[in-house]
């Protein structure tokens, strides 16, 4: 029945040329193309041909709408040829493709993956703060805290390395700020906030560990909250200018 | 002195359209790239009206090879308007960016920073196999290990996360798995290695941790570990064709 090919691609954080070239030639031929809300329409725009479909509103229990998304793309495939799956970030990081790429599997539709720009990476190069610095951080955790009920696991464990960046890091950034002083953290240590990464209202923060654990002010947006002695500025580097 | 303008782009795992849109135009217009060993000739294709820099070459130590480096890039500020400096995989994660950023900052150059695919992401998506699941792993750390005499520092230490990627993880993954074990990590961990990802030549070898920790059987080019419960295969997932 499923005749169609399913692109997973991950848009990257959202700045239309921040995709790669492969994913936006697939773009440029889909006839169908399933996107979350994080999806920016200028990213919407390199496929004006296709049939959009947004799967990510937010209604329900997020397992019954994995279960939707999952009965979108099968459907579409049974349709089209050329189905895309286009996600914020990149689709094998904080992407639940598993449960996308299982139900592709299980039905017997071919698929393929096209990484993406994460926002981790996009973030470091817009506050020019590389993750990583000779002698100082060769390890980077890029972790995610989840508030969804579904997610009766313990209390979050913060992972251990040089640098931190927590994803979708508003208020949760402000408890794993807390557990690294208690782990003896250098108060000291630089922490730079992104907030829409690579958009026109992109907006960066720089602190330190000690403010983050007495709280983060944020508008709106996705957040991404970065932690560690790498990020901070060197000798000739212009901060950015302070929100107004 | 200096009039132009560096931007410091990440070619991606090395397939030419594992690049962003970005960097592709960027490479368009370049008068001179300077670029890593690592970098593809397929990448440098996209560039043939610039002129070309190998700075990748091994040669003397690594810190006077990166003050030459630096050096070069300001010599071809001051004598062109789009010098670009491309780098494999993503330029802020294991990039020594910093050392790069210092220098032209210090001398007034203008830049510009462009992110890449890092090799992880394009490794989890060859291999189908996500670096996060649901209810398994939410952090990834990406780490590597230095045998540089230079980087005088203690033992490397095995970052804490769910999913752990090493780069440049030929030798130095079998000490990690010994220390994973040692910490109680599960022997039948699933293991992936990718290497020359996203080239012609790519191979993909799914092992275990315990197996791991007896050795790594790497023929050439560039290898990343990948370890973790998140990259197990899924029940309709079909395993890579085994090597020759």
């Amino acid at each position: 029945m499923a005749n169609g090919t399913v692109y997973l691609i991950g848009a990257g954080p959202g700045a239309q040329d921040l995709i790669t070239v492969r994913g936006a030639r697939l773009l440029a031929q889909a006839q169908v193309v399933l996107h979350d809300a994080l999806v920016s329409g200028e990213m919407l725009a390199l496929c004006p041909q296709a049939l959009l479909v947004d799967v990510g509103k937010r209604c329900g229990q997020q397992s019954a709408r994995q279960d939707w998304i999952n009965q979108q793309l099968l459907d579409y495939a049974a349709q089209y040829q050329v189905v895309v799956r286009l996600k914020g970030g990149d689709p094998m990081l904080f992407g639940r493709a598993d449960e996308e790429l299982s139900a592709l599997e299980d039905a017997g539709v071919a698929y393929h993956i096209v990484p993406g720009i994460t926002t981790a990476l996009a973030a470091a190069a817009a506050a020019k703060a590389p993750l990583t610095r000779r002698g100082v951080a060769r390890s980077v955790a890029l972790f995610t805290s989840s508030t969804a009920p579904e997610h009766a696991e313990p209390m979050p464990v913060t992972p251990d390395a040089d640098t931190l960046v927590q994803y979708m890091g508003g208020r949760e950034a402000i408890a794993t700020a807390q557990r690294l002083l208690g782990h003896g953290r250098a108060p000291q240590t630089p922490v730079v906030v992104v907030e829409n990464c690579s958009r026109p209202e992109q907006r960066i923060v720089r602190i330190d560990l000690a403010q983050l654990a007495e709280g983060l002010t944020v508008a709106h947006g996705p957040v991404l909250v970065m932690i560690g002695e790498a990020l901070r500025l060197r000798a000739g580097q212009q901060a950015e200018r302070a929100p107004d």
